[in-house]
């Protein structure tokens, strides 16, 4: 099962070597990852998605809480949750085929952030299955690049992570 | 100065460790990362930003680029690009604020993805200047919690990374 892993460490050098050294040490994949500084900027959060059965999952949660520069973990699947990521995406197009794909970008709330006579370049927001969705309609021929970040996760109503 | 570096790598379990550590391993800092796969399942595309000097970048591209898993690398600054990052910010509100956070939701060009009586949670993309700006203005007492992907970019124009 796909799990949406959030952690709050201190933001120093070695943080997230030792949070991602962790994962490839063990074996255990990271699908996805992100980090950033929060607005407290002597912590950074880190968000990962990997794949993993329970026990898999409370080992991993187990193993990052015994880092030093670890604050706190969380599996946002234990509870709902608000899940985004955001992808860039350069389209190859033609003055036929442009119309269409401004419509698929409009269905799915983008924005054209940069065009070319040749090119389309959109960003997209949403669930990581939102993404894929879109970029299995713009089709792999007409994609001349794609980059997303990591997907990022907050819990849903009043639950925070803060310390 | 900050740079934003783009590099394309094998998509497996210690890539991205490899490249991680190799930034530790100088004391280079890393201020944000973002990495998932591509539209090619085999590679994985991560971002980061940093900061240094032009013979520092240099030497971190030439690190990097001796890394097995790493197919390729580019320094985005060395031509124009599109910078994007995407937030998500649970604020504390009141009936009374509630508005004004709305207000400054739209004018951001963000969305509403969760809201209860006390609190919004939004999600806004930008460049990293603009979901600071946006920070600032909610203010740190009314923040409740703050995640953020790393910066991702792509080449301005016809200009990609493919190999």
């Amino acid at each position: 099962m796909r799990h949406v892993i959030s952690i709050l460490m201190e933001n120093e050098s070695g943080a997230l070597s030792r949070v991602v050294g962790l994962f490839s040490a063990r074996g255990y994949n990271i699908d996805s990852l992100s980090v950033n500084v929060t607005d407290d900027k002597t912590l950074s959060r880190l968000t990962l998605t990997t794949q993993g059965d329970e026990r898999m999952i409370e080992q991993i949660l187990k193993q990052l809480n015994k880092l030093i520069e670890v604050v706190k973990v969380c599996d946002l699947n234990e509870s709902r949750f608000t899940e985004r990521e955001l992808i860039l995406i350069k389209i190859r197009t033609t003055a036929k085929d442009r119309k269409e794909f401004l419509e698929l970008i409009q269905i799915y709330r983008g924005n054209v952030v940069d065009v070319t006579e040749r090119t389309l370049t959109a960003e997209i927001t949403g669930t990581s299955d939102k993404v894929d969705s879109f970029i299995g309609l713009i089709g792999q021929t007409s994609i001349l690049e794609i980059v997303r970040t990591g997907a990022i996760g907050l819990g849903r109503g009043e639950r925070t992570m803060k310390v």
